[in-house]
């Protein structure tokens, strides 16, 4: 089983994974717990580079950054993510697929959406069967954050990434032409966390179940 | 005016693109040289990644090379040859996108022909006016490299590049769907250096000609 975890820097999604594993192993499943960028000893270094603040003598071109953290996943995938589920083992990641559509696409306008949709066709990355999307106001999510990085500064850059995540989470919104929503659980990342963590909690049971 | 220079390691593309740019400012025109992997700041720090021979624990998946590969080229366009270009100035590249079919594609089969097409496409880089590929047998080739990286090791690997590249530079191949041949010359990389240069600069001098 896959699970993602999405949202806005400082919405608490580091906090929801490790309750989430935690009580996954408390029922006795094998889960573990990975994030992007950053997944893989390469993706560490790309991670690097992509939230350096003062990166030495040149900005990130929008479709640069697109590409790195398209790279960071592809050598997540296959070094990782699939391999771990090969194996029947959960795999629970901090940022996936869904962080590329609200910050490259809706925070940088990198790409046009049908042309992000067949990109990801054409690389192939499997698809969450669950993803939680932990939703708060930005300044509330800014006002969390200690530290900041280039990905995080720009408070109408987090706002447009997340009317994105919404959009993506939103049954009634036809545009994207794929059923993003069916799989996406909005969380209130404003409740108290172990509110939060009872509602994803009795997701995943219920996910379990029905299987 | 944008000229690429291909060919696999050892084919002699440094040697010539200098005397090519030589060449070019000694008829009073304006001209720059650079390459790829590496034509920025970034680009150096990707193709420290992308030659790395013991990169720390893990080897680059093919498709994640060919994303990293596609990340330094886009911000090698937007950051480099194209302000360049649009100030009337000639740039000379030492690899550019054939080498990604070459390499990525004959070289590791990271993706279907059609595949990196279309993401070509997406990506809308320029496309070479003249490009120059100095062919000559892996074993010549190998014979002249006397240090080694990655992606230059395997002789089968050199030899599925070079193949590819004369079935893009190929008239009579319809299979590629585009004209490729069009804009590519091939040079027999085992004649001397001075031979090779004054066909090289011919086919320049009457491609501003015909302009």
């Amino acid at each position: 089983m896959f699970i993602s975890m999405e949202g806005i820097d400082g919405a608490g999604k580091g906090t929801q994974a490790v309750l989430l594993l935690k009580a996954i192993l408390a029922r006795g499943q094998k889960a573990v717990l990975t994030r992007e960028p950053g997944g893989t000893s390469l993706g560490r270094k790309l991670r690097q580079l992509l939230l350096s603040p003062e990166f030495p003598d040149e900005t990130l071109e929008p479709m640069t950054e697109l590409l790195l953290v398209l790279a960071d996943r592809a050598q997540h995938v296959s070094k990782y993510i699939q391999p771990i589920l090969a194996q029947g083992i959960t795999v629970i990641c901090d940022r996936y697929s869904d962080s590329t559509f609200a910050y490259q696409f809706w925070g940088r306008s990198a790409i046009h959406f049908s042309d992000l949709q067949d990109i990801n066709h054409i690389l192939n990355f499997p698809i969450p069967n669950l993803t939680f999307l932990l939703d708060l106001p930005v300044e509330i999510a800014n006002a969390r954050i200690k530290e900041k990085n280039h990905l995080e500064t720009d408070l109408s850059f987090q706002h447009r990434a997340r009317m994105g995540y919404l959009e993506l989470a939103n049954p009634y919104e036809k545009r994207m032409g794929a059923p993003f929503h069916q799989r996406i659980y909005t969380i209130d990342a404003t409740l108290p966390i172990e509110e939060q963590h009872q509602y994803i909690i009795s997701i995943y049971d219920k996910y379990i179940k029905e299987q």
